[in-house]
């Protein structure tokens, strides 16, 4: 076992602190990490805060983690130490059931994330990446080329696989007419990947002031979805929307601007119902409404690779550790332009400097 | 023009009653048909009491239509004098938009409906199969095999190929596990088709009195839908599940009982939404909900080749046209099974002897 250094959240009402803890000892098939960035991602904010009701405390949040290979198990022939490597949502799962052999672990019965989670193989709760390092078992390891940018990178791990699996899922192709609903840490990631898979993408924003920004990162047009003509003119247009905004909306508005055979893809559970969705409005044109899931690890990794290839990684704000507290309360304001992603080597600064 | 007996309501609030109107004179494309049965579709007694709000009068219902061809215009090649075809839901569309093209006529923004629909190329109001004959351009006719019992075929036109096309459509195969809600027109023809496409085919119903009749259709099981302990048995099983029913209800029920990648498929438009539908139950399975509407001309084709093939009928009530207006109240009180079909033979009865 290894002493840890971390940010916790001691309970679901205060700021977090710092908070030493034992990782386990390194297995056969374990990778030890030294985490260099974690992204900080809304689901850790909701956890920190129990809104979902099943946090246990002390938690370590963060699972949009980049970090440098210091030592592997015995048995691990795919990594070495000094290797650039990222853990994302999930750090082991049951490998046996039909959706585990189907390389789609999101979907296991019980999956082992990456922090607030039992640790159904060692016993205790999985702490994360806001952490100076962490052991994962090898399979949930993934590589990330060293060309991109390391702190960039982090939010591919939740972020990028959330809106990569359901456009490559839902075979989005180049000429393909693809909406991404919203533009925060989800929804700009939406807009980098529709726009390298050669797709023309409209930004539905509720915000004028995201107008150019949407453009810079690759949006062909934006609508202001609060504009019904603006809307209307999108009418039965689109092939796919990716709707990453999880408050509750009028997904019919949506929904009405898909082609025959469309698919709408909801990636945020709200806290409060949406209204109904229409059903003539499915009917009439055989759209769909769907859900998608992050992504599993064979995919997780595609997508990694893609981003290599194509140099995709999220607009970020670096910060210390000791900033983590106010981060979140701009994250609560969607004041973050798109991600913010802590540097892990502030965990030894006594003030952040 | 020529001079043809039917049944007609006159207005929204009256009983149908006896009308004669003209048909069009026949066209080098058009095929003359002598009605010889006409199924009852729940829709027809929507739109007689304009509950859609686009009801004109006189209107003649109906649109599952079975006769013989009394004469073809000079071009047709593919009917004859002789021929027993079918009618569906649609005598015409606008045959040049994308959705004309991929044989998905009912998806056209311009489709000319068998009745209660302007007649875009003609000029006036369609008006439907409680009659004696009926003209109809021969893209839009369809054959029906001999082998079948053709008062029993008269539902494949609207309630058949309404569930045939979504179980096609979304790839139902031998072998898959699939459940069809509610045992009326829709569902006992949902139940028979994917029976003969292989599947372990699940009915649910509110009434334990179906329970029998299902299983003598081709249901492997019957769920009360009303029984948890027997819903919560089928939890995350299903392949597919074709929902017929329209009034509104719990969709979370179904949605909760597919497999990951399952598909909730619904058909009919509820007069009041649906108790929003859980997104959790989307993302942390990637299901979908979708719709589907009747299917084009070419798959209604494929379809009753596909009973001719399986000898699949509906199971109906056949009636003189004079018990119509008795028969509409029992279809409101769900009191058929489980189609009504028209002898338009009657039509020349005094009495309906």
């Amino acid at each position: 076992m290894s002493k840890t250094l971390s940010y916790a959240a001691l309970n679901a009402k205060s700021a977090l602190v710092p908070f030493v803890f034992d990782r386990r000892t390194l297995q056969a098939t374990d990778v030890l990490i030294d985490i260099l960035y974690c992204g900080v991602c809304h689901s850790d904010i909701h956890q920190v805060r129990n809104e979902w009701g099943n946090s246990q405390f002390p938690m370590v949040p963060g699972h949009e983690i980049v970090g440098r290979v210091k030592q592997v198990g015995s048995a691990v022939q795919a990594f070495k130490a000094g290797d650039v490597v990222g853990v994302g949502c999930m750090v082991d799962a049951c490998r046996t059931c039909p959706d585990c052999l189907d390389n789609l672990e999101q979907f296991c019965n019980h999956p082992t994330f990456t922090y607030n989670s039992d640790d159904l193989k060692f016993g205790g709760r999985t702490q994360g990446g806001y952490s100076s390092q962490i052991v994962v078992e090898q399979h949930f390891v993934l590589r990330i080329s060293e060309k991109l940018e390391l702190a960039a990178a982090a939010p591919l791990l939740c972020a990028g696989i959330t809106t990569y699996s359901p456009l490559r899922h839902w075979q989005v192709k180049a000429g393909d007419k693809v909406g991404i609903v919203g533009l925060g840490g989800l929804g700009h990631m939406g807009v980098k990947f529709a726009h390298a898979m050669g797709a023309e993408v409209v930004l539905f924003t509720t915000s004028a002031a995201k107008v150019n920004d949407a453009k810079r990162l690759g949006a062909h047009a934006v609508v202001i979805s609060k504009d019904p003509a603006a809307m209307q003119a999108h009418l039965a247009s689109f092939d796919f929307i990716l709707n990453t905004v999880a408050a509750p909306h009028d997904l019919d508005a949506y929904t009405s601007l898909l082609k025959r055979d469309g698919v709408l893809c909801l990636v945020g559970v709200p806290d409060q119902p949406h209204p109904s969705p229409s059903v003539g409005n499915l009917i009439f044109k055989r759209r769909s409404i769907v859900g998608s899931l992050i992504g599993g690890i064979q995919e997780t990794q595609e997508m990694l690779d893609f981003c290599a290839e194509h140099n995709i990684v999220s607009d970020i704000e670096l910060i210390p550790i000791q900033q983590i507290n106010t981060a979140y309360e701009r994250v609560l304001k969607s004041d973050v332009q798109y991600r913010f992603v802590i540097d892990m080597a502030s965990l030894n600064d006594a003030d952040g400097g």
